[in-house]
């Protein structure tokens, strides 16, 4: 026998209790203030439920019907802003079915529920808004995306600097960088794609763990709802929510590369670099210093990859180590993925806002190119002529050292004293010093010549 | 020069903008939807300043009594619900200063900012909003031990199973079990202090990255506001959000062991085990089943652990790699730090409720202890006989064996059984049987006798 | 001009440097240590790079001839051990080269890297290695998968507690338990085969960052290497992880997936539960205590799903914010993809282990189930005479309380006691307390009842 | 009754198995490997323990002095790496005990353990190694502020741009920077200490779970290891991982500030900012591109914060959920915390060797400084005149557009242009364009004047 504590006795936190209630716990535990943004995925889905189970002669034809109609006022309540929340309605299921039996009686609104639990209808809903929401981010990815192939396209022709470890390697094109981070962005598509198709498995009709004992056609309601399959044991289709932790995986890993993109943006608009120019509209001015624009928006993007992050890892502890089926921890998995997906998708309109109003100067990329990054090119230059790549390398270290002893620019030396160095320098060796030249010169694919670069648009543009 | 983009002709989102305006652009940007939680903190804090620079002969008394004033009225509009939030109120620095020189004209209300940086106040505003809070949860979290520690002091005749491996290892005490996660919540009142102590410095007078020129009195503010010292350096100070990550870290760390402690508590409560029952205020039950009860708010306090976790996870991504001195990155700590502090405090709370309201089963936790669990009780009787540990250890075991091969209960063997074993067993060998005499011999500090326990309690009682 | 620190000036640290040399430095850089791990995709790929230069005129057959024997050598040197490493062999690629151009002399050895950076050597490495690790762990999780099938098939009439909230909830098939974690695991399965693909593509060809200048046949060497296709963008190519990172956050999911699946075990395997006992090898026993068997093995599988998530996790953070291109920072993720493929592998095969060789006790499984948990079926056997859900529930809850009031079970109250409550009730409703039954009811697809029970089997062995 | 599954019957992994037993099993479970680095905290805790076992009378002195003699052999095995591990040392305690009864035989030797357990014993291990190691680590910490400290006060001199957002904001001393993360460095000294305090307290007395029966002073074995207190619940001590977590969440905050120092260096020694250059031992140069100077130290240990802040993460992960005492799964927090101690102390000291032996280039950083950074001066200048300050930080903006309209450099403009912008400009206006007096006048404590520097060089000397 227990020996029940009264409440009373070990009330050690004053006023909190009001007959025995914690109105604190309250709170704690109801979710309808977050989860009633599935009012509508909520309301389709036990409409698909009472049409199954009008087949499988659980309701009348006149009692679906009036289920459906009254699903449908309901649905203009929650629309218009008119639908009365009460005290007792926990969660989205609750406050819909309530509302209902008002509408229906209860010996009509009282079926809804038959073979029916709340276990298989939140993880319905949230499959469904999550599958709805995953296309529309999408658009916006794909958005972001044509972006930058057509930017790349348009500005074929600027060279800038590339870098490895933040220090001037290589002349690349600025297309070229902005393909490299597309590149990046259509994994996440393909991705995207396959977590779509994840998420949109159908859980209705598996009951709270064990299944449904009324014949219900799962497969009919998963058709009615645009699922693209079923989930095939009850108890795993209520205890999972690895739909929302690969949906954030795959959130956080996109916004790991924005981070990267806006990093170089973010650098690449300081005034010692000052390769682009962010649009007013993306960037904080400040009348002292006009020359001053704080890139706000490349910061927010690099600072909420690790929200994104968070959420994700917040959701992983969340899950580990929890016994089988459901358990009330995984109304944890809701908020963050709310708003993971707003942050995932406000991330990529911004992003694609950004490109698409940013300024180049293509004057200052041009200005950063030195010759030095084109060291290389000797050394190349002498491997056409049969040196083994490590001599040529050595060579074309010793020019740059007589430009540095000369102080003056490597590519100021003459033709003499670089044949001074080796006498396998012919006059075409000034070609070596062109720009241009070297970035046509990376022309198998993947490189940065204009064909190979072409090659990369194309690619992008069959994905989109 | 830049090769400017007009929006328009890459605009392919259709129609977003307005006017060159990113309206989406706005929204991400804006931090008054959550940071005007610390009205008052701006407010005492730019009372602070003002009566410095005032000192400082910036401002006439005159002027300094306006803007007290005018404070005055403007927290009392926020207290009433009647501020006025109006569309270039970005953040509340910004709808503060605003509304107070439109009550003051801009002659005085013009002269508030003056030397000041709102990279300061966010900081100034956050630290104190955040020692209060903590301040706060620092009664909260005595509250939960104070609860354990007088519930151990009641129920100390209470004996349960031991689990290591959760597997029933040696008899205990419910009042240890209940000592041992109320002592490591005491570590996290010890590092509470100590985290209250770092938050709680100032950066006011720190500017936007290199300090004030008008003279300001550092220290007056900081002692007006409460800081227990200066932060000394005033890049550091405006770049810093340390003091947000700490105190997650110190957040997260308690909810992991509120997630080990719910578990424990979630396992005893399940009907297999049956040693404690949830008051109806913190479980689900069901009117279908009345025997299930669910812990819902066991379950939430441990799935919150992974939220809270998740908030620090975040952070930490964030801040990795900003460079020096204030990003825009940081306004993403503002929002994680809020709900951390609102997890955590909810749930200090709710498992004050649920400890001081929960039934035990001494019974079930007596019919649970299990002859076996004493098998260690023979190995030490013989060592006190000077039969050398690891030979003892090899006897019970086949005290046990001989109790499986029987097919009888370990405590129906006869002396003459446990003789036979081996003959240094005597008749008072039947005492090894006891599990109150167990419990009794670990007697040395923070083991299970009366003794040892009623000092941990008292250990503990000197702590809060 | 730079006003340089001698570096004795600020030696604080006492002898650590040699002639300017940091010998700590050396260790903190160098990454042979675990890069060796690769020596054979490295050789494979410089042979595929050679045989390419050979086509593009960069090499003769003589000289190619040399080089694929002189790596012939070297892979033997590396298998048999005796391969030796020199003091300034910082990496795979760089030991290899040398040892090399040992072996063959400079001409040949120095035309190796022609048009080559180890930034794309280092790419190769990684994503040949990993992808014929992932699928060894595509094997080793069918293993899996097809153990749970395998017994799911065999064990199908054993029946057992299902839970929610680790409260007994419905009667439910022991397979059904089984298949509910083999489903969770296919969808790993699937998710494996897609990170192959992605993992699966090659950066050959790409350089240092910019493209190769000698007209190399990347898809040549991408079909000797067995790549399924290119990277498109040279920059993208050396620069991303992200192949790492998906690896891990697979890994990381099946990992969780583990962690459940290990605490369900854990729990059914306490004395308390009693439904499975590990096999002695994948347990510990104690000589003292024969009963106690700790699920050491279930433990491990548990805890690694902590030190999987940590190395995403810190992955992602290593990642987060990297400008463009190749940065030192990303040679922090090869050590943790050693671990990381290590830890699964191990895990799945442990797992597996676990499962083969674990004992169920269907006597104990059957013991615990309770009346009260049919308490649905009375609901439900008024829902098919026509009474409304909601009413049926409100009657089945008389039924358990009108059992609890006369303290007897629920099974054993009498057909007039039922009646008593409702008239509906007829003789037949005690069909209504046979456990078969109940999980006979659900048959909808991915119910308890055997036919839904074999269609799961079947999905599985689609997939498989 | 068990349907036992003979292995023969599952074994779907081929080979694997010897005679029952799964060799992987054996390595996945144990710890030797990496768990003997603890092999003499292991000693001094078996000596203090039967130290006290003497004093209660369990061991005579002449066993006791045999164990000491006997671990003082063994110690030199380890010491002279002649330590023999045998096939059943499943871990450093195992290893040590089973060489003691090799040498002192079985009699002796298999007293060791009387009363005492794994545990505990792993617990004190760690601990004991933990807090040597954080001393060590707190003198490298305290190196690294040192030469901060030093340069600072030498370096005094030199002026360069102040960023926030990466834009020119304001021109601050080099040496202010430097304070500003030796500042930050300065609070993870200050929780170092405590998490010490917290470390250093002695779990050894605890037994398995319930404590010691053979009165043990636990003080006096406390004192000659060195704790500085006891832990006082024996089920927390052997439970408790907190105490890692701890300092793992001290070590990735200090990573995280390592960070942003990089990052900052990083950018620092671009081309195109030029400030600073690293000594040739923590950088990688190129024979080709002698102007490229790879900072890898720096990336690596910015890079390293993920690795460091993943072991954190994947321990609260591990530890999450854990029912209550010892769980194998604790067995996870070893390997995590060897491996983040010794990077953040090789991280400690790499970033002491780059910071002692780094160049600076004041004459890149001064021109680097642009008159628009002293565009505020105007507006200060004109509210010591009485000016509101959002008027004068008007009329300085229009100073800056009259110069941009001019196309002259801000400091070009003439006494007579100011004026017609605002009458109460005087000739002594020019002042305003010194850098010096810029930093001069941010005099308040925390600025960047420089007896505010110094001021903060004292406080640092203070704490160290």
């Amino acid at each position: 026998m227990a020996s029940k504590q009264a409440p009373a006795e070990n009330m050690l936190w004053g006023g909190r209790f009001t007959q025995g209630l914690d109105p604190l716990m309250v709170k704690y535990n109801t979710s309808l203030p977050y989860d009633k943004i599935f009012w509508s995925q909520d309301i389709r889905g036990s409409i698909a439920f009472a049409r199954a189970n009008l087949a499988a002669g659980i309701l009348t034809s006149g009692e679906f019907a009036a289920i459906e109609k009254g699903f449908g006022q309901i649905a203009e309540e929650w629309r218009s802003g008119k639908f009365e929340e009460k005290e007792n309605d926990e969660d989205i299921h609750t406050a819909n079915e309530r509302r209902l039996s008002e509408l229906l009686g209860k010996d009509v609104g009282g079926k809804l529920h038959t073979g029916r639990s709340r276990n298989e209808q939140i993880a319905t809903d949230m499959r469904l808004w999550l599958r709805d929401e995953l296309r529309t981010l999408e658009g916006y990815l794909m958005d972001l995306i044509k972006v930058a192939v057509s930017r790349s396209e348009k500005e074929i022709d600027v060279l800038m600097p590339g870098y490895t470890h933040l220090q001037k390697a290589q002349p690349v094109r600025w297309s070229h960088w902005l393909l490299s981070h597309a590149t990046a962005f259509t994994s996440d598509l393909e991705r995207l794609r396959e977590v779509i198709s994840r998420v949109n498995r159908s859980p209705l009709g598996c009951g709270a763990l064990a299944g449904n004992p009324f014949k219900i056609d799962r497969e009919a309601m998963a058709k009615e709802l645009g699922f693209e399959g079923l989930l095939y044991n009850s108890m795993n289709a209520v205890a999972d929510r690895e739909f929302v932790l690969e949906t954030m995986q795959w959130g956080s890993s996109f916004m790991l590369k924005i981070s990267r993109w806006a990093e170089d943006l973010i650098i690449y608009s300081s005034l010692e670099f000052g390769f682009v120019r962010l649009a007013d509209t993306y960037s904080t001015g400040s009348s002292l210093m006009p020359q001053k624009k704080n890139a706000d928006s490349l910061e927010l993007l690099r600072g909420k990859s690790g929200r994104a992050f968070g959420q994700m890892a917040g959701l992983y502890c969340t899950i580990k180590g929890l016994p089988t089926t459901y358990n009330k921890d995984l109304q944890e998995s809701v908020e963050p993925m709310l708003d993971h997906i707003k942050t995932v998708g406000d991330s990529m309109q911004i992003a694609t806002g950004v490109l698409s109003t940013l300024s180049i100067h293509p004057d200052k990329m041009l200005a950063a190119l030195a010759p030095e990054m084109l060291a290389t090119e000797f050394a190349d230059y002498l491997v056409r002529k049969g040196v083994p790549f490590r001599e040529g390398h050595h060579i074309s270290g010793r020019v740059v050292q007589l430009a540095e002893e000369n102080s003056v620019p490597m590519d100021k030396l003459t033709v003499e004293q670089l044949q001074g160095i080796d006498a396998r320098f012919d006059e075409d060796v000034v070609s070596c010093l062109d720009y241009e030249r070297a970035v046509e010169l990376k022309d198998a694919t993947g490189g940065t010549s204009k064909s190979a670069v072409r090659e990369q648009i194309e690619v992008l543009k069959g994905i989109l």
